[in-house]
């Protein structure tokens, strides 16, 4: 795989890193990267994750032949028909958006049919708690989850360019369809997250003196509640941008709870037993 | 701090450390283990966690300064009024399980008012995901956090003692009264463990496809779901022998996420972003 033009739209930590991942392996004659900030362009620039930059999205579009949306999700749905307006027929447009069904369904309407560029949706799981071109790196993407969301209205070769793109990057491809994406990456991300947040509510409100918990808190508790130390602006922005499916997994993991509490406080030893086993043996075949 | 006889009711990891580590630092002449299998008594005797066995409760008991009741919490409940009438006056007797509200009102019951043996309750939160004395160890309570649960029926003097016995062992003592040490201990210990196990089987509800969550779970989702690995009998028993507290726990936890659920569907970013701050402060101030 090796394409002319590379643009990338939005150069933080997954734009950034894209573009430093495809330079270090020569996979691009030319990465121009495109953003609103020309602080964060000469940054990337200095960093070597672009050769060009430009704050004309229509013009950085324009030349390429492949290329990456890597800015918040809200704001890739935002410039969809300008990008499928720009861009030139055959270019592949693909994004990182952590939300696939809107933006998926969001690209179908705006792309044309016939003849025009191609879009293929895109989640590589790749990027910590940090956020900015700073800690950008062209290993992110080494062995991380890359998820790719065909429909049937998606054009097969295009499929086939980004699943090797992200391999070349030294990603993992997974093939989903949009819905079910939003749905696993819910349920193994979004809720052992929110469920962290619940518990860390709740204890403050069984007993708040911090001092007193802080002396008890065993081993357990600091690995369960980890995620919840990750910037609350970038979970908050989550939230809502897959706001339907993570509600209904919330809704479903409190109903577990409540049969649960229900089960302990009437004393269903077998019906207890059966559920801690159960689960037990569903993360053992998770994380063999 | 030395006694001249310990007795310790059942050898298995607690009360098998607690010899371990006993005989380690030289605070007892003797240590009789008491127990209903002579066969793990013999083990026991064998790894240095005692120097005698018996399996009569009385004769065990009768003898001795100091008891270790470290039995399973319902069988804790069920010796106590044996202890109680066998033991010599002054002689002190503290346990090792996990519910101390159970244990101490029916040890006050059972425990003359005046004269005869002195009980307080204990709680002290080592071992970990493994049982029996073969996993045993003098520093098992290096560092752990004894809980010591007087009342104002406990006797001042014993209450000392214990914890001097504690501190002996390497263990750093907080005390609590007995119904806020189950509260605060279902807080911190309890709900993660449970809401581990409800993000499990909710996962395994919204796609049971294991294999192919496998290869999308991130980092996150395996240590918040960690303490789900532990044995499922272990943690049933937990379960029903802090019934009340847990159940209740359990649903302030799934009612703080039928909110979270709401505030996410309707798109309260700011609710969302507070909760996710707070929570996040909180595990701050409990995990300096």
């Amino acid at each position: 795989l090796q394409v002319n033009t590379l643009a990338i739209y939005g150069v933080g930590l997954l734009g950034g890193s894209v573009g430093m991942a495809v330079r270090k392996r020569g996979l691009a004659r030319r990465v121009v990267g495109i953003g609103r900030s020309v602080e964060r362009l000469s940054r990337a620039l200095e960093m070597g994750a672009i050769d060009e930059m430009t704050t004309d999205l229509e013009e950085g579009c324009a030349g390429a032949d492949l290329v990456v949306l890597a800015s918040p999700v809200s704001n890739i749905i935002g410039v969809l028909p300008r990008v499928a307006e720009t861009c030139k027929p055959g270019a592949i447009v693909t994004d990182v958006g952590s939300t696939k069904a809107t933006i998926v369904a969001r690209a179908e309407r705006v792309f044309p049919r016939d003849g025009g560029p191609l879009f293929v949706g895109s989640h590589p799981m790749a990027g910590g708690e940090q956020s900015g071109v700073l800690f950008a790196s062209a290993d992110l993407f080494e062995n991380a989850s890359c998820i790719v969301t065909p429909t049937a209205a998606t054009d097969p070769g295009a499929v086939e360019q980004v699943e090797r793109f992200w391999r070349a990057l030294g990603g993992r491809v997974v093939r989903l369809d949009p819905e079910r994406h939003d749905r696993i990456v819910s349920a193994v991300s979004h809720l052992p997250h929110l469920a962290a947040v619940g518990v860390l509510l709740t204890a403050a409100e069984i007993d708040e003196d911090a001092e007193m918990l802080s002396k008890i808190v065993a081993g357990g508790f600091r690995d369960t509640t980890r995620v919840a130390a990750s910037p609350a602006g970038l979970w908050r922005d989550i939230c809502l941008e897959n706001r339907d499916v993570i509600a209904e997994g919330l809704d479903r993991l409190a109903e577990c709870l409540h049969h649960l509490a229900s089960d302990i406080r009437t004393g269903e030893a077998e019906a207890i037993f059966e559920k801690l086993r159960q689960a037990r043996e569903f993360r053992k075949r998770l994380l063999p």
